[in-house]
């Protein structure tokens, strides 16, 4: 079955990174099956993309009865990553965000970057964190209470700025050392653990460190979300009443006049952390 | 054979949570089972809802001899948990009472959620704990002494709060950081322990933070005990005369003309702890 | 064979707690093979006590040549048990004390529980701490000295106290919470060890509390053996000379006149534990 | 081939504690061997004595070279257990000392208890790890020098040490607890470790009283030799001619007209360890 | 097919530390199909580096797209290497510097010893570390950022550090002694771990050494840099020109005039780290 | 073929220590192997020497390319064991030393025990330490660095230090006590690890007395290479001259006049360590 016009290459694969050949192969097919099952004569752009969510975040379960106070909960959750996605400079481009259940998770926010990275600055690395953080802010802003749907997010913070400390020598306090000897393939041929090679003493400076990027990042997530309330606000209801809104809806949403304000005092506190 | 017209599949449906594909054919072959041992020509409610309580919680072990004394503790251990988990606002309802052993348990207070929850709040989880440390208060307020029965509600609660601290960043003093790395899947595909990756210094405030939450949940659990201990000695003795009671049945004994003052009391209490 | 007049079986199954199918039918076979040897016609009471003593403690073995003062020390070991045992209020009735030695020991106090129990309160844990330390107490209060015989008795009483604290939420400086997490079925489908996930800080509070439960029950056992010594006496004198004592003769031993005195002043001081 | 009128099994019987069927049976066949290989017509008792030893000790190694300064070495330190478990009051008789290498060892001081024993008090206990210390007591005091010969005499003495500690009570310091809880038949069914279950703080007191035994008993090894340094160099020379010496030879070679005072004195001291 | 005039077996040799039997095979192998596809008659030099680098470093991958952002950031970081390997007394020659990927890294500095090594010294170890870390000093000076790119080579700077503390002896404040005993062959045949056999304290003191050791090389690195910066930059904008580099190349661009001045002022220090 | 009459059986029996029936039979087989590849008609001494240093430490790798560097290291440091182990009363007299590189080594310095030790003193134990640290020794003092060539010296040290204060009893502060606990025989046979069952506290201790043992060692090491500096420097000449000396060439070397001064200055010193 041939490929329709509208088809944007350069877009799917900038979706799909970390596919490997089998991956690549796995959506082609599932886009053909969706076009053929509607009856089309090529495969268009909508069938890659519904492809591509498919195998990167499994299937849909629209079937899955939430409750109106979960619904509410994770719309407030997605848009606090969206908002702050959107706000922080160095972040990647968000493509898209939804409510939809897929797989394991309640709802997703989508971040495109604009090419393969092979490292990461540190300055990225706290994007990130903070973006993570982005969704428990915005539950605790808002909704005044904090939910057990963040723990996945809370536990991806703390592990990159526990790497930034023990692996990548990004704390000024630690210095340009590692800590922690991994133990290699026993048994089954796979890591099992970090070994802790070093005193007690370490240990307490690592777990300041730790907790000082964590910290601060949160603090970041929720000065953002703050100052652009209403954004927040109006992610989320759009967010209850479509259920997933792509990178242009995004930007609409929360763009009024304000945008470049926000930029630019962010970038002026960068430093800082 | 057909089902009886008085069938509430929606209740049957609550009060089955975590049931998978078998355990419901399970569930409606016993009925069926049952119905007909007693010749009926359907399969009623009563059918389901028998059929339901022994895949869930065990055969009835009716002919199990307990001394007076320990039925006694049952009941009101029982009654501790029923009326703590009535009282609390954010609990989910209370549906049943009783003190015929199943399986490994003298007696079980059943609740049934409204809908599936996929999440659950700080709110929803400190209610969990108050609720479970009910039966260990009421034994010590009113009996004045303490069992081993209580071991699995005290592990749950401990547990609970562990997570809240370590895993759902629910502790404002450790922070949205999560503590503890599981080891995965060695030999036979399962999580053996959590690899303890922290200081000493933070093991302390951790423990700190799980006895805080443990220790203000078990006050709350006795004060409101204390407040309704008639209500307490009502419930416990209908139970030792009666062996189980259904939800109807406890709001029955509960609540005379004092409800809604217990319940402004504790809403006001609600955002201390 | 017939069973004879004699044979009350509720005793008998009070002297069983814990056997299984197996063990009954072992026993019953053990009765009329011991009447068969004799030349009864029918299984009498005595018939059923052997063997349930056989299948419980394992072979006699009177021919094992043990030194008048190893004999002289089981002896005042067996009576301290059995003197505290007599004496704690909430303690199980004592069935036999024994220094003809069976399996792996020299002597056995043995108690019969009233009926079955599910659960232990506090108090009956305390009672049984203080009547396992009731041999080393004896040992040392009169033979000026102390043995490795004890090391079993200690043993257990210091497991009941850990657990106290440690499981059953029965000590109030750590409350109500478990500590330690057990490491579910590895390799060979048993748990292995308890796994420490608690601070140092919280290890020696938990150090503490077992420590204060075990003296305070060895002060209380020494207490009770000291006001009574003369019992002991009695009692240790009657072990040299029969060998084996039942629940009648124990008491006929134990008490003159002097047996409701020592009861009301143990009540008043039950509760400083 | 018949036994000879100058057998006596009762020394047989005390020599082999611990001997199971099989040695027995070994032992006699060996004592036949024995026999048969010098052409006599009944067994004799040195055939059953060096059987016995054989049995016990391993062949003897009569070919091994040892330099006369290790020869001097092992003499003064067997000497030194020697000398010691016979001036100890509680001790067991000495039944032998030998220089001649057996087995793993150079040297051995043989203990035979009158009769069986199946629990230990704690003097006989001190003794036990005193006499072992009386190897390293005499090297250093006369020879001036410690070698690693008595490495397996302190292993022991340390363990029995930590045993009365841990195991059975018997340290005022640590009361009647068990510290230390064994891992059970894991893979092939044997304990591997103990578990250590108890705070640091505990840790340090258990050293401290481990130390307090250990230390005090070689005070008590060292005063002995000193106060009859004399007979041990009697024993040692004795040994460097004869190279073995039964408890009768001993016996004359320590004892002059001084014996019971020794004794006298240090039963006053027994009580202060 | 015949060797090439033009071919160097002693640079070749050089370039080949720790190739085995069968790597050698490799790389003639390689080097003759590489002139076989040219259509050569002989196997040139360039065939022989080529085949050299492809078993040394993983196949080329030009293919793989890289951002200009990265791309300059990795050509800093290899100046950075290239420089500090260049300038430093004691460094092994600077062979080759390059930002192709190769297999896992987006590019290299390779330095060819001047003859096989079996031992190293300490100022040889140091100088290792120092040139280790001038890739993370590039970044940090130039790029006012650290990547993750680096965390590979503070790795290994760690281990040359604390096997300079914990097997060679070489910190003065913790002497001649080893550290940490090293668990041998269990299952695979395989050292595991390094068994912690030191007290808190020892732990303290090797982790202060192991740090000093990698500060005071970072000091260096980041020092030699600042006083050659303009070498740095010439250094990576020639490398993002043409992508690799020999070591004549490297030498023009490093030295104009200024070469011995900076080599003496480096020995003038080399004392002090 | 026969046994030429220079052969010296005793002589060839002390340089084999440790050998069993196998080596022996290996030895004698490489002997006439050799005698055999050089035509002569019985198997002379140097035959069997050759033979015994290829089983002992396995073949000579003359063909090994050592830079010019590492020979003039090796040949001091070789020299500093040597002089050392010439100089102390208590050592083994010195059989050979080389710096043709065998096995895994590039030099040894080979002792020869003049008759078999089953046990060790604590001054044979500390002068053994001091000849392992006798080749850093000489590295720091002359060459004025320090190789990772000494690690295997520092691990063999260390290990004799631990072992003294650990398992032989031989250090003062901590006893006649032994700590760790060997794990016995788990899956494949061997220990594995030492168990640690001692407190932090005592860890400290532990750690002060072998690094006291191990750095007063140095310390005479390094004066004894001061005081006979010369001779270092001719012993290391030589070697670098002729690549091997027996005893006879080393006592020529170092020995002018002063010989009999430095022992007794050492006898004087040796109580103090």
């Amino acid at each position: 079955m041939p490929v329709a016009n509208d088809v944007d290459l350069q877009v799917l694969a900038r979706g799909t990174p970390g596919f490997c050949g089998a991956d690549l192969a796995n959506m082609v097919n599932e886009a053909a099956l969706l076009a053929a099952r509607q009856g089309k004569k090529s495969v268009e752009m909508t069938d890659f993309e519904q492809a591509k969510d498919k195998v990167l975040m499994g299937v849909e379960r629209k079937s899955m009865i939430i409750s109106q106070d979960e619904k509410n909960n994770t719309a407030f959750h997605e848009a606090g990553h969206t908002l702050v996605a959107r706000l922080m400079p160095h972040a990647d481009p968000v493509h898209k965000v939804t409510i939809i259940p897929r797989g394991m998770s309640l709802g997703l926010t989508q971040q495109l970057p604009l090419n393969d990275k092979y490292t990461y600055t540190k300055d990225y690395l706290l994007t990130s964190i903070t973006i993570l953080l982005g969704g428990r802010s915005a539950e605790e802003l808002v909704l005044k209470d904090r939910t057990t749907g963040a723990g996945n997010d809370l536990e991806r913070a703390t592990e990159l700025a526990r790497k930034m400390v023990c692996e990548w020598g990004m704390s000024d306090e630690l210095g340009p050392l590692t800590f922690g000897k991994k133990e290699e393939q026993i048994f089954l041929g796979r890591e099992i653990a970090q070994h802790r090679d070093y005193s007690e003493e370490t240990a307490i400076k690592i777990d300041q460190e730790v907790n000082k990027i964590v910290t601060s990042s949160y603090e970041k997530a929720k000065r953002l979300i703050i100052e652009n309330v209403n954004a927040l606000h109006r992610l989320a209801s759009a967010l209850l009443e479509k259920e997933s809104l792509d990178g242009k809806e995004i930007d609409e949403i929360i763009f009024g006049n304000n945008t470049l304000v926000v930029q630019e005092s962010l970038q002026m506190e960068e430093g800082k952390v």
